[in-house]
């Protein structure tokens, strides 16, 4: 890879070569960052704009991406999804100019497909057929898609509370599922050790720094579809720290290629129920405490949070913002979103939103403010908290009289 | 519009203007089709061939399609869904060169958007505010994400028996929502009651001749997707009968354009337990009968279909096959569309491909074919019978013992 100059470690600072199976840092444990050789990847550019490609999928992006190729493999469409300028909403709000990225649109409904999409190529690399992970639900299910679209295998740990749409999602994809009894922390204890026990592809994203490299497509799409004019905050809901951490990672490495003039400040949405990464980032710490797991929104019910220190510099390097949410304000956002947008949130999709919201009421930012806000997956994915959000339709018998009565 | 001549009717012949409230035949009652000047559509693209286009959405085809233009509301992204070349799926089904359209990939997740798309078009055309449909599920959830992102509003019937998901889509996109208590045809009855008294705008697909226009794109990206080469057949799963009619139409068009060389054999998929189409089509005959609507794909049940006319002239005209699939041969193909493809249908959408199945397994095509099966869909719309199909994921304790019982 003439692009990858390293892979370095976030705790000790050490440099190491970047292999397809490298996961944390062999001398402290560390989570590793993918490092770029950023005037290579300026000449790239040169040579070939982006304006001038066809392809519309993450792939686009190849010299900020950490692999070879794509092989030969059959793929789902991952990535160019729509950034909808949400007038109404921005109205609604109080925005000057806000936007949607609906990474929903993704072949199984969630960013992750990102970060899967990523594992999948760097599986094959790694000679690999079997792909591993835990997760509360969208990685599991766009793991077993792209897999399956690839031909590859895949072994999936799921906490027992993960909602049934996600898991029939997963299991039609033909993983092999493991439902944990327990905590989210206990479904990735076991699932780590399984990886290492039977030497799976370990795609989970906190231990395999290229899983990053794929979620930060979504900020790479973003400045593009702004003709790289920077909004002033990009809001993103966070759960265990690999997404936001991602956000911030595609920013930068544009800001380092040249290709935008700044950083947009990341906000940082947490639930109220359970925000470690945003309440050690509002004390100034590092030092995040474990909390329960208590919101709605289970694809950010992280109380042990697997990339606190991605997550915590993205904030702070990027003069972030915190914000936390109520579960009432995560289904007000969904139908904020759904209602003046037409898109369908689920709740840690709609939290972003629901965060933005928040910020502007409580004057932490400004109403002259330009915003992209993130939806990170479906809400199809969890119609149980659409119909909590969504109330009962009007029933009625066929007769207009009946009819009558409603309108 | 310069494209369009007119509107035909399908029954007495005659010519009409094509307004935008343009619903059924003055005369006879019978259904329109749109028509066109394929020799101004010739020239058009012959100045601005389809390869040199950015617009990257179902407007791409823009002389294909009956509008001025498509105003300046917000829209939702719709239209050019992936088109995978399937060759897992096809070795499995014995096809020489297979591939699928995923429509389940629209912002709705459902080929529905194309024709929602177009009516909130349309609707603004006509100078209404309010639109308004009955549908088995899809067709309510694309109109009102699509209306709801363009600011219109949106009054919907739906029978009482639709999966709560679909359901809980159009509440989230904010639309009046009314649950009647009675048939898919109870419910069509007093939709177009209520249409009637209020002066909505008629999103009812077989009355409003546009929304196969819009549903036609789908043949439009097939084609352009395989550099106009056309497979010898197209797999399509039918209902009401207007999307297989728009999927005929966008064929037809393209060939009397001179874009492709030859229409594709449509081959019309239903439920076995709900198949008047088929039935009529297999005896020779426009006469179709009612029937019951026993089969779990709820987006094709459909005992009084609305548009059997086009639908058989689809099949005739095609020199097309018809299949009927059971309720278990259509969990079957949820299966195998994901395991091998990474492709999660509803039922509905995975119909198609049991039929494509059952077509090579009984000798009606043959295993040296090509085909595109389309996938009408997602998977996510209907979780209950996802669930049905895939059976339930290993609980394990989480405990390597445990796991090693398993593995």
């Amino acid at each position: 890879m003439k692009n990858v100059t390293g892979a370095r470690c976030t705790l000790c600072g050490k440099n190491f070569p970047a292999e397809p199976e490298t996961t944390v840092c062999p001398e402290c444990g560390g989570i590793l960052d993918i490092e770029y050789d950023y005037d290579y990847i300026k000449k790239q550019l040169a040579e070939k704009p982006l304006a001038s490609r066809e392809e519309r999928t993450m792939w686009r992006y190849m010299e900020f991406l950490p692999v070879i190729g794509i092989g030969k493999r059959p793929r789902l469409r991952v990535g160019c999804s729509p950034l909808y300028k949400a007038e109404a909403l921005g109205k609604i709000l109080g925005i000057r100019d806000l936007w949607i990225k609906d990474d929903g649109q993704n072949p199984t409904a969630s960013l992750k497909d990102r970060a899967s999409a990523m594992a999948v190529v760097k599986a094959e690399e790694a000679g690999k057929d079997t792909i591993a992970c835990s997760s509360t639900g969208n990685a599991a299910s766009s793991l077993a898609g792209n897999a399956a679209a690839a031909g590859l295998h895949a072994c999936i740990f799921v906490p027992a509370r993960a909602p049934k749409g996600k898991v029939a999602q997963l299991m039609m994809f033909g993983a092999k599922v493991f439902l944990v009894d327990g905590s989210y922390e206990d479904t990735f204890r076991i699932s780590a050790e399984a990886i290492d026990r039977w030497g799976w592809y370990n795609r989970n994203a906190a231990i395999n720094p290229y899983l990053m490299e794929g979620k930060k497509t979504v900020s790479l799409e973003i400045a593009e579809q702004l003709g790289f004019q920077m909004p002033d905050y990009v809001a993103v809901s966070v759960g265990d720290g690999c997404t936001i951490g991602g956000v911030y990672k595609g920013f930068k490495d544009l800001f380092c290629a040249g290709l935008i003039p700044k950083i947009p400040r990341i906000i940082s949405v947490q639930a109220s129920g359970c925000c470690p990464i945003n309440t050690a980032a509002a004390a100034g710490t590092m030092d995040w405490v474990p909390q329960e797991e208590n919101t709605l929104a289970d694809s950010i019910a992280v109380g042990v949070p697997r990339n606190p220190v991605k997550a915590l510099r993205a904030i702070h390097d990027s003069h972030g913002i915190t914000v936390n949410v109520s579960d009432d304000e995560i289904l007000a956002a969904m139908r904020l979103l759904g209602a003046s947008s037409g898109v369908f949130a689920e709740p840690a999709g709609a939290a972003a939103t629901a965060g933005v919201k928040k910020a502007v009421e409580t004057g932490l930012i400004e109403k002259n403010s330009s915003v992209v806000t993130i939806v990170t997956g479906n809400g199809l994915k969890d119609t149980a908290n659409a119909i909590r959000s969504a109330g009962e339709p009007v029933h009625i018998r066929p007769e207009m009289d009946d009819l009558e009565k409603y309108l």
